[in-house]
Formats: C-alpha cells, structure tokens, sequence
C-alpha cells in the first residue's frame, strides 16, 4: 500500500483525491493545504491526516501528489526529493525556465519516480492516435493539427498569475505535439492576438494563437488555441500519416442526436471542461504513476518532458515577439 | 440511338426526359400527355415530337418511358407490347393485382426487355448495403430494418387516388426487402394508425405502419413508414448479418456541420423528397434499362418483381383487417 | 447513512457493491451470496459483514439489494417486505406472472420503497430521449423503434433458465417502450427465428426477433433483438414525433476515427456489454433508490412495472405459438 | 442564349462544356484547342464549331471560357478583351504578379464580366459555411482552419510547370480565406516539407505545406496541405466564431456505414479529386458568371481576385524562404 501525502486542496486536489481512495494500491495518508479548511474538507471526507506543513504531510508518506498553486512547484518537488518521496506534480514545474533548469541539478541522483501532470497523453481517444502512429497503422507520420479551446475565458485574477497563453495553455498542447510526433520539434513559429478581450493586450497576453512547430525532419505540426468556445471544451487531435489519418475527438455526455426541421444530427455540446472532458486521463495517469511507484519503474512523462515543453513555450514567446521561426535551441540550451 | 416515347410529361416524367437527353445511347424521339399543354412544354425544351395520342409517340419509338397516372399503366404496358417496343413502367403496374395478372398473360411471349421503376434499389448506398449482404461481407443475413418516411403528407386527391399506403407507399419497401433479403418473404404482418390525420380513416387508410416479413429460413425485415417526418425524406436500410452490419443512410444536400452553445454536429434537414432524394437512383435505373434495350437483356426490376410487391401489399392490407400473420401464398396464386 | 445488505456477489452484485461504497449517503453493511467464497470476496474489499444467511444480512440493514438468482427474487422481496426494509431487486422479479401477482398480494400495505433494476431508464442518453418525448420537444410520439443486440450468444445453461428471450431480454425493451411511450401497449405481435444457434429450437427458444407493440390510441413500437452482434451491444431508441425524431445511439470507449484507403470515419466497436454499456445508468438507478430511501418516496421503477413487461413477455410468447396480435388484456386480467 | 466559346478541351474544359449544353441560357458555340483532336472530340459530342484558332472560337462567341494551360491564360484574357468578349478564366492568371499586374492594365476600361475559376467558393458546404459567418450566426470569426489535402502526388510533368505548391495548391485556400474572413489578411507566415517525394526539393518545391494569415484587426487563418492523402481529397473549412463554430466536411459517394468486429462506423473514402468533389461547385460557378453575363453584372469573383491570391502565394513563399512573417503589402505593391 502506497501512502500518499496530497499538496493542494483545490479543484485539482480534490479530484485526486477522490482517484486516490479508489486505487487498491494505494491511501490517502494526509492533506495540507495554506488554507486550512480546504484540507480540512478533504480529510474529513476521506479520513486521512490533516497536516499543519507541507512538510509534515511529506514525512507521512511514501509518494506526494503537489497540486498547490504553480509558484510552489519546484520548492516543494525539491522538498519531497531531499526527502527521498515519489513525486506526482501538476503542470507546470515553474513559469521560468531558469528555475526549472535548477530544480533539475537539486534532482540529480534522485532515485524515485517523478511525474508531471501532463494528463491529456493519458486521454483514451488520443493515446490510440498516438499508438496508431507509432504502430505504423497510419505509416510515416506528416502532419499532425491539435485545436485546443477552451469553453470560457478564465478570470483575470487567474490569467495575470497564468504566466500566459503559452506556458499555460499551449504547454499542453506543446507536450501532446512531442507525445505524438515521435521526434523533437526544432523550430517554433506563433502568432495571436487578443480577440475575445482586447483589454488582454494590457497584460501582455493573447486568448487567441496559432502555432506551427517543425522536426527535424520536417514534420509539420499546427496548434490553435482560443480561450473561449461556446460548444464546450474543443479538444481535437489530428495526424495525417502516409498510410492514413486518424482523429481523436470531442466528447459529449451522451449520443443522443436531434433530428428536427431546421436541422439534423444535433448532439449535446461538447463537455464543458478539463475536469470532465479528462475525468479518465487523470485518474489513467495517476494509476500510471502509482503503477511506477509500486515497481520503481521512471514513469512517462519525466521531469524532462516538463522542462522541454516549457521550452518550446519560451520559444513560442520569443517567435511571437520578433515574428520569426524560432530555432528552440536558442532558448533550451 | 435508341428513340425514346415519354408518355406522361408530369413531375417525374420531366425528370426522366432530362435523364434521356443527357444519356449517349438515346434520344428523347417523342412525348406524350393526355394534358396538351405539359407535353408541348416538354416537347419544346428538348426539341422533340409532340404526339397527338400515345399510340402515335408509341410509333416514333424504340422504347416507351411510362409515366402516365397508375390506372393507364397496364393499357399501356399491353399497347407497347403489341407494337413491340421495349418498356419502362413506374410503379406500380396496377392497383388490382387480378389485373396485373391479366396483363402478365398479354405479356406471355413478349421478347422486349421490361423493367419496372423501382428506383431505391438504384440508390448508390442502398445498393452498397445489398453488395455487401451478396458478397459475404457481413456473413448470413439475419434481421433488415427499412425505415421509409415522406417528409410531409400528401394531398386528400393524391392519397385517395393511391391504393392506400401498402400498395402506394410501403410497395417501393417491399421491393427493397426482396432486394436485399435474397430470399422471398413468406409471412407478413402488418398493422398501424392514422395519427397525422385521423380523418384517412375515412378513406380506410392509415398514415403510420409497422410491417414484419419473415423469409421460408426465418429472415426477419421490419418496415416502419410515415407520411410525415418533419426533418426530411428520411430513407434508410439496415442490415444485420452473422459477420457485421451495414446501414444506408440519409442524404443531405452538403455536410456542413454546426456547433453552438446548445449543441453540436447539427446538420441540414435531409433532402425533402424523393425528386432530390433519388435522382442519382432514377438515372441511374433509366441507365441501366437503357443498356439492356441496347444489349437486348433482360432488366434488373422484371414485370415479376412488380407483381410480387403488390401481392405482398395486398397480404399487408389482409394482416392489418385481420390481426394475423398472412402466408402471401393465400394472395399470390 | 443508509445501511445496505446486498444479497448475491456475482458479477452484477459485485457491480453494485462498488457504487454502494462510492455514495455519500449509504454504506455496505453486509453481504450474503449462497457461494460463501463470493461473499467474503466482497466482504474483504468493501470491510462488511459477512453473513451466513440472507436473514442475517437484511437483519443487519435498512434496506436490501437483491442481485441474486432469478427464481430466489421473490422469496427474498417477501423476505424482506415481512422484515420492513426497504427493496431494491433486480430485473425480473419472477418468471412466473402468477409469482409476481402472488408476490404483489404479499406486499399489499407494505410502506417503504421497492424498486425494479430496470437500469436502461437511467441511461443518459435513453432518458434524454425521453425527455424530449415528455417536455413536448419532438411533439406527439408517433413511433419508437427500439434496437437491442447483445454482443454474443450467451451458455447453453444460461439460456436454459432464462425463460425465453421474451422474458429474459426482450422484457427491458418492453419496460423501455412503457417508460417512451407514455401511454400503456394494448396489442402485442412477435415473431423469431433460430438463426444463430438453431438448436436453440430444442429449447423451444429464438435468438432473433422481432416485435411489434400498439397503444390505445394508435401508437406503433417495433421492437428487434438479436442474441449476438459481432460489433458490440447494440443499444439504440429512436422515437419519432410530430416535431421531429430523437435517437439514443451507441457508445465506445473514445472517440478516435481512422481514415485510410479503404475506408473513412471507423469508429472503435461499441461497449462489449450491459456492464460497460449501462455502467452509469447502473450507478444513476442505485444513486436514485437511495434517494427514495432516504425521503421516502416511491422509486420510480415499481413492482407494477415489474409485473407489467412481464406480462408483455408473455402476451409476445403467445403470439409468437399463435401468429396473432395478442391483446395484452388476455394475460394481465 | 448566350454563345460559348471553349478554348481548351482538356479535363477541366471537358467537363465545362458538359455545363454549358445543359444550361437553358447559355449554348456552346465554339471549342479550341492546340490539341486539334480534343476539339474535335468535343465538337463532335456536343456539335458545335472546332474552329481552329483561338480568336476564330472568341470570334463566335459572347463569352469566352478559357481553360487552356496557365501560361496562355493572360495573352487569352487580353485578345478576349480586345474582342470585347465577356470572360471566365480558370486559375490562375499567371504564375507571374508582375505579369498579372501587367493583364489588369490592359483591362482598365473593359466592361464586361470577367470571372476567375476559384470554383471552391461556390461548394454549397463551403458556401453555407460562410453564410454563417457572413450572417451573424457565429458572431465575430475568430479563427479559420482550411485543411486542403490531394489524394496522390501529381505527376513530375505536372509539378514541374505548377509554379510551385503556394501558386498551384494553396491559391485556392488563399482564396477561401479571403471569401471567408471578411477582411484582408496582411501577414503570412509560411513553412513545409518535402516528406511525400523528398526529391522534390531539387525543384525547389515542397509537397506538405503549412501557412497562417493574420488579418489587421488579428483574426487568424491556419491552411494545411498534402500533395498525397491516401483517404481522398480532404477539403475541410472550419470557422471558430464568438457564438459557434461551423465545419464544412468531406464529401463520400454515399452513405453506406459499416459495422463489424473490429471497426464501427466506416464509411467511403472520400470523393477522390476535384473533378468529382467539386462537381456541384464547378457547374454553380460557371451558371453565376452566365447570370452574370445576361444581366451585366460583375462575378462575384474579379480579376483582382485572382490577383490578391496569387500576391499572398508570393509573399508565402518570401516566407518560407526567409522563415519570417512577411507583410503581404512588401509583395503586393
């Protein structure tokens, strides 16, 4: 039995929280949250020890799940390390790169499994686009177009601290690219402009972009991003190999269709957003992760995939600033 | 060239001169109709005789296009076969399956090809559905769904003229049945209701059936019709086989697909009717009788097949007075 | 909190145990299964009691899930009903229609709630078709065909005692029609065949079939099932309304499409089974019942409509030995 | 009746003599061609004049169809000017600007018709899409995906003299941008891959291409496209809106679906090129130049038309060259 400490009581928290007590392989050992009655929420409903530190809550367990706001990231995945605990963190490590370069030599030499939470790998629909590409079903991969929007802008408090559309929003969509395109994108191009709120501008921030990333070897990948689509929550994954296409596609909460006299085939909107559309991913990528604890095996998606993905949206930030083709190296290296 | 009579300038018989005029192997001789004005408007756009009687456009002719109203078709079948000439005959032959009998007795001996305007089985994907229950693609068949509805209800003239809705309307089903099923139906039950109009049960009609077929080895075939389905012609034949199934769907007029705050994939209404619905299959059927005239073959839709419809609309009409099953043997010899 | 005793632990129990201890208002208190190891399988996982006896398990609740053998249901439902404890049993309630009317009278003044595990209500998609017939969406209901294929032929012992496909089957999809229709079927025609496994004959069973329901007031439903279909559990309603046609259609595990040179837009095969298929409308009726526990109402399933598609069941078995319409009213007086 | 004359009798002027005979306002006078036998094989077919040379066939004509080779196009449209003939020219004008730019002087002052073959526009799907962004109905566009992708790579002839994938391929998707953004894009950002036929670089050309535009006022525009997608001719637009999305899809022959045991859903593969996917639009856009024509009004898609997209092909190109975003208005002016 694997016991678990959880970091951060809020809507993510919560959510592995409740994935956590689910999992016959794992308890939940204790909660901490800086406000108090979060955790105290969670305890009570799950019976588990409500910690007063991070730290205590760390000492009680074999793995730690951090879920604290992002700023904390890479202080506590350096806390659980010096501690010598098993690492689940959420997305992303830190919104600067340098930090996330020196959280990287704190790990050197540390022997436990550490996973970021880029959950939409774990997704079913998109895992079996990836697997389709790397099977060889849709031959040589050449193209690959991810639209990923989200159903409503968020609140201004929560875009000032977001770090911006890129290493927010994209970021997912950065690693999904890498996920599926079986090669390193090299070169970045991104544009975008602030159509749903213009006021955006002020905060130096879009709610609209587009981004292509090519390899090496000149695969092509396009990402569009918007902040706001009134069908719900657009998550579509797309690769277009020599041999064949395949789409991994929106979800909606059931298939009942309408058929009426303006129009047929009408289904429900699509779910409205992450916590349902990827109800399944987190909870397939938490028991990925308790699966690699268990076995001592590196989980897949390591703190590099963090690093990397956080790269590309540096880069993107530096393409859209200087309208160019960003060579990510300058950035990663 | 084959020289073509049209007899009967009306709505379909319009349709069927613009399909003449564009084939390579034949050209729209003369045109026939007892209302003056609608053959000259045919006549005079495709540059054509316009014959006094039928049996002079009969006389211009290699082969007769017969679209005149239901009760002139067997005179006219008989007139065609006594000059010789080959013969397409909308559906149905006749009302009365005594007279379409009788007619098969003029008939005895006749050499010319005679094809019979069931158009669905010409339809592009019912016919896909039908090659891949031939080809052993999904194995046995075992069950056929056709759902057969008009998008609006006729008018009081039109369905008092029809035969009642068996012999008028589920007839084209019945022909598909026998298409597809590749075995003769032996039983039918057959029940329904006036829900649109109450008032047809005046006219000892019905607007809503529900038909069961069941074959000599127990192949099952539901049919469902209604006069009135607000989003369309809503035509469709399903197929479930030991190895799969394969469903015929709706057309519509292109595919664009709409998403909303209140749902998602909406489409067009399908094509209103048949007209629109069925042009490609009417084409395509004259094409195809077109070719056997040239090649001198025996048609696809025989004069057989036309009998055989009827006489399984004339076992439907005993079921739904009788409340039973009926053996279409008690009707058909 | 609601104390539940959950009688019977195979696969269906076990199902149900594992909602029981996810609700927020109810706990497993005991369990019983006349296979002891079954019982003390759940017992271990869930930490219950572990009783030697039905009695001792419903002893120990307030209310009772009966998930155990069909001809165990109405001994326990009266079992239980002598106790005072609250009913949840699952479908069907007996074979026998004179059982269940003997049971009925045992439950006369019986106060707490009973309800029948006819789990497709709860179906989000099903019962979104419905609401749309209820709210006025799609007008008057004319039609419903209800589509229900199970993905492979079931054991030679299973199908011995499941009382016919009539009753064993087809009996959801009668309490599916009630729960569309909104108004109660007078006439009931069936037919079927042995397709799939001919010797089936010897069990005086079918494997294909296909039904026809009419209401009072001239309402038509076609019902078809089939006992195997290679593609997965085939689960649909359509119901078609004045004011348009809603259908419920099939589900999968995502939502990926493949493109490729033969073909475009394959989907995955639906959901193998009723386990996966109507996972949350299991989860939906369990989560309903304890809410009627809880306040004390009448769950929406009653025994009445136990007894009701029980009674259908058997009017369809006698037409299908007499090759009529049956009215309903011969059976259920 | 407005005379016809047909210069070019290869696929494409095949299949628009096939329009003009079926037009009720419009007759098919003249044809042209290098190739003598290709006139005449039309000529014969439809019987009208071969004339043997070009300003013989404009000679007999009111309006001159041009669908010669692309570098004949502009001296054509100037020697039909000069003839005072109205004008449909296929696209594009010229590989050239500067030569383009040149043909419009010689224009200045010409008062009839003049019509580009962008047939894309006149795709009812595609149309309907932009009625929704034209009308409101999506609100304010935000976002544009063109997805453009040819079933097989065309042959090295064919490649050779197509002035590359921007002139030859994406000219039409600049062109659906332009008629769907409402507003002029002013940046292109452009990149892409020889991954088809890597020995395509030695022409300096690519098969796989990636593009985004960006309006003044920010709206953005993504455009993928394959010389070689095994599924069909893939031609998708989608408009993301402030009230809606809309999607303009593919296009099978029919709408056969296909379910079995490993796959559910399968259809066609989609119409396999741009003479049968654009069947519909090319006959709609030549009936809205002939309507054009009678009435004396200019066509909805103009000699600057064909201008403005063969500049945003130049400035693609500057693009890819240079890996930056270019200001259309460098090329342009």
């Amino acid at each position: 039995m694997i016991n678990i400490a959880l970091l951060g009581c809020g809507r993510i928290g919560k959510m592995h929280a409740a994935t956590i007590v689910r999992a016959s392989n794992a308890r939940l050992a204790a909660v901490y949250d800086p406000v108090t009655a979060a955790a105290q929420d969670v305890g009570h409903q799950f019976g588990c020890v409500v910690a007063a530190s991070a730290e205590e809550a760390i000492a009680h367990s074999d793995a730690v799940l951090i879920a604290t706001s992002t700023p904390t990231h890479a202080d506590l995945i350096e806390a659980c390390a010096r501690a010598g605990k098993a690492i689940f963190c959420e997305k992303p490590i830190d919104l600067s790169l340098a930090r996330v370069k020196a959280c990287r030599e704190v790990l050197k030499g540390f022997g436990k499994p550490i996973q970021i939470g880029f959950n939409r790998r774990y997704d079913p629909g998109h895992r079996a686009a990836r697997e389709a590409a790397r099977s060889g079903e849709i031959g040589e991969i050449r193209q690959i177009i991810i639209t990923s929007r989200d159903p409503g802008l968020a609140s201004r408090e929560y875009l000032k601290a977001s770090g911006g559309i890129f290493k927010d929003m994209t970021i997912h969509d950065f690693d999904l690219a890498r996920f599926m395109l079986g090669e390193e994108p090299v070169e970045v191009f991104a544009t975008g402009s602030a159509l749903i709120d213009p006021t955006l501008a002020e905060l130096g921030d879009i709610d609209s972009a587009m981004v292509i990333l090519r390899t090496e070897s000149g695969k092509l990948c396009h990402i569009n991003n918007s902040r706001a689509a009134n069908y719900g929550h657009d998550q579509r994954v797309e690769i277009l190999g020599s041999e064949g296409m395949v789409i991994s596609g929106n979800r909606r909460a059931h298939n009942l269709e309408r058929f009426g006299s303006g129009s047929t085939g009408s289904g429900e909107p699509f779910l409205s957003f992450f916590i349902e559309r990827y109800a399944e991913a987190y909870a397939l990528g938490l028991e990925s992760f308790l699966e690699c604890v268990a076995s001592d095996r590196t989980p897949e998606v390591t703190f590099e995939d963090g690093e990397k993905s956080l790269a590309i949206a540096e880069s993107a930030n530096l393409s859209l600033a200087n309208h160019r083709f960003v060579n990510i190296r300058e950035i990663a290296d």
